[in-house]
């Protein structure tokens, strides 16, 4: 087919309300929320059923014209935004839309790839049930999403990445093929794990279109912690004695700086101290179990006994009711907002072996201070899964531009800490644009030329997502 | 390199301890232990480094020799049994048995191909951990072999497949190249999940030279049940009763038949009837909790009560002692041996969704009897997976080769009933070269082919463990 020929060919498929041309109509489509790029597209194609994503699959390829596949467009790495060159379309999954079925005694959902991840928490707990993955943008990140890019979030320490959630996809190949491989099986062992290739994938093998998820018992017992320690190592020490105590009720573990909560207390209006004298470093516990008699306060005290007397902890309130519970997450959950408010900052979202975690924030925060006197550094993050969002703050009074134009120096001190700790420069977020030249010398040599040979055994044509994940 | 220079070079590269080509010593590699295969090979490679293995794929790669990777040799599909052309080796990682690193802090473990299971799980015990997988043959299966076929067992229900329980590998690929992916990251996304893509492959792929394990804190309390139960739909009932009381607490849940009891009791000395009387249904529970505290006799009563008033349970026992919680697990783990001393048996390794266990169980035995009047079916294993080994034993005076000769007939009646219900014809025992000629029927189409060209990328020669997995 010629390629002028596609946009008439895609109306016929997709009707009027499936085939966006307006450059107004597009616009949103072609950026992503960071504001890290501007791309270009001929359409922004928005399919209602797998059977037309796979047409439209068919038809670009015909045309040699490449698909990147958008959620919810959150990406924090570009990895939905469409290159310069406007040789491509927007594949919108937002009108995949259905929980096509939930079933409260297997424990499973199947959920279309446009389903936002709040309303497929939403219908797990309408079917009694839990779907445990969490995160920031789970108002508007779809299903699709956080699976093509394998995200994390704040209860993966108990539940797992999207990745531990899933038993079965639904995937348009790039050949227009579609795989129905939506098994709700706990176990079975029929050949390669395609699904798990697809997860994290970043839509650069396929298109997943439905996906079959866990689901959990729901908790009955709930408690959150908030408490101040001694330094990293005694964050690190407390993690310890509550998976040593009992693994299984810790839903999350999260570090905070001491700078991290000032700004949340100083820029959010309503996040207030919940204890009466500030420290420098601070973890959050939350405990949930399905058994309402888990005595979790019990638990928490014991624990909190024992690191106050070892000198770990410090000071601590036990959240004791849902208000005080959630007043407690707040001071965590502001936390990006409070530090945009306070002024230009550098991300980074790494991972390091648990143990190494101390380590990690003390030379990273001493390797970008070096760099960039006055630099202050915020991190905060999931402890128990070694991922800590090493974030930079600006100066204070430095010109915000002038400070981001640093970022890529600032970048590299980290993951240069971070290479040294045998960790990773993309813990939850995946490679999308932003980190794609990282890859040669992360991941190169044999394991990059297997992911290469992969591509082109899948996508020959190199027309799914193209420019993502692999340099 | 002409294949007559290939002995010369192995030799060299490999030692006498290394290389062994002498009929009798090489006889046990070339069949499995079932007996279902007797293969041939020009000789048992036995490297005992990572760098050995490779440089055996390298010569054998240059000579168009194939390799069959071997572990403990326990497949029950024939997956380390080499073909019968006598142009393969196999490769034994035996040699290949060090725990390389144990870390309590970070709760890993990196152990070569070639430990035994249960010298991992032992390791894992005396670091005061617990690595959790367990099955029959831990006592000879290896970490290679359990992870090359993402083994289960009867705690998958609780901490997953061998699968779930990887952090990272390190490969030989099939060109020789040595792929160190032994990350002991919670999260790392980075690319495709290239790891879970060998997990599984049956050495298809390349052979996994070692691997980097998820440890658990340890089980502080535990207790074991032994329940009859109505019917099937009843011990289904039960396991939601658990599951929705405390699913953090269920560490196994085991299904099985009057029969498989009574069986059990009469061929295996010490194993004794646990409750006062027979029934035709039963289930193990098997809880367990990191607290000490965690008072799981009073979880227990208090869903047996539930689930007796309901009609569910019709009796049980509450072990109460380490000894007593012994004998009943060895009931259930006795059961292979004692139908083996019963007669001939046609083993099926299904699995269907939760909800359709019961289902499964009684379709299946109807549509065995229907086929060979009188024979006795004797399903039992891991409700709480979906996973039953829905067995077959042989009438009572029949001809056991004349029943055996039925097998594949029996396999059919069986599978049907699976397919029906949406389940896996290999839930946790692969494909090997048993169940090859399923997969175009099961797995076809898409899935198929997207499984041969990733072959076809990553072993172009087709040298690596050919005629297993892939039809």
């Amino acid at each position: 087919m010629p390629e002028t020929a596609l946009p008439t060919a895609l109306a016929a498929l997709l009707g009027p309300a499936g085939l966006l041309t307006d450059p107004a109509d597009i616009a949103p489509a072609l950026t992503d929320w960071r504001g890290l790029y501007r791309g270009a597209a001929l359409a922004v194609l928005r399919p209602a059923s797998t059977e037309q994503v796979a047409g439209c699959v068919r038809l670009c390829a015909d045309a040699g014209i490449a698909i990147v596949p958008q959620g919810g467009n959150t990406s924090m790495v570009g990895g939905a935004t469409p290159g310069e060159d406007g040789r491509s379309v927007v594949l919108s999954l937002t009108r995949l839309n259905r929980i096509r079925a939930i079933d409260p005694v297997d424990m499973t959902m199947t959920a279309e790839a446009g389903v936002v991840l709040k309303a497929a928490q939403d219908a797990a707990a309408e079917a009694g049930c839990l779907f445990p993955l969490s995160l920031g943008a789970e108002g508007t990140a779809t299903i699709g999403g956080v699976l093509s890019t394998n995200a994390g979030g704040n209860t993966t320490v108990r539940y797992g990445n999207a990745r531990d959630l899933m038993l079965g996809l639904e995937v348009v190949l790039p050949d227009g093929q579609v795989w129905n491989g939506l098994r709700r099986l706990r176990k079975d062992n029929t050949g390669y794990a395609l699904r798990h290739l697809f997860v994290g994938a970043e839509g650069t093998l396929g298109i997943v279109t439905a996906a079959t998820l866990r689901l959990f018992a729901r908790p009955r017992a709930n408690e959150v912690l908030f408490c101040s320690v001694a330094d990293e190592d005694a964050a690190l020490a407390v993690f310890r004695r509550f998976r040593e105590a009992d693994e299984s009720a810790i839903r999350a573990f999260e570090y905070m700086s001491g700078l991290g909560v000032d700004l949340a207390v100083k820029h959010i209006p309503g996040v207030t101290w919940p204890l009466a004298e500030r420290a420098d470093h601070y973890v959050l516990v939350d405990l949930a179990s399905t058994r309402p008699d888990a005595d979790l306060e019990g638990l928490a005290e014991q624990v909190l006994g024992a690191a106050m007397e070892a000198g770990e902890v410090l000071d601590a309130v036990i959240g004791g009711s849902e208000a005080k519970r959630q007043a407690i997450w707040r001071i965590r959950e502001e936390h990006p907002e409070a530090q945009r408010r306070e002024g230009a900052s550098v991300k980074n979202d790494v991972s390091v072996p648990v143990s190494k975690v101390p380590e990690l924030i003390r030379r990273a925060s001493a390797a970008c201070a070096a760099l960039v006197p006055g630099i202050r550094p915020v991190p905060f993050g999931h402890l128990g899964d070694g991922n800590i969002h090493m974030n930079l703050l600006q100066p204070e009074g430095m010109d915000p531009a002038a400070f981001l134009a640093r970022s890529h120096e600032i970048m590299e001190a980290v993951n240069s800490v971070v290479r040294d700790l045998e960790g990773s420069f993309s813990a939850e977020h995946g490679i999308g644009r932003l980190k794609t030249e990282m890859m040669a010398s992360w991941r190169g040599g044999a394991e990059l030329d297997a992911m290469r040979r992969i591509k082109a055994a899948l996508d020959p044509q190199g027309l799914m997502n193209p420019g993502k994940v692999l340099p």
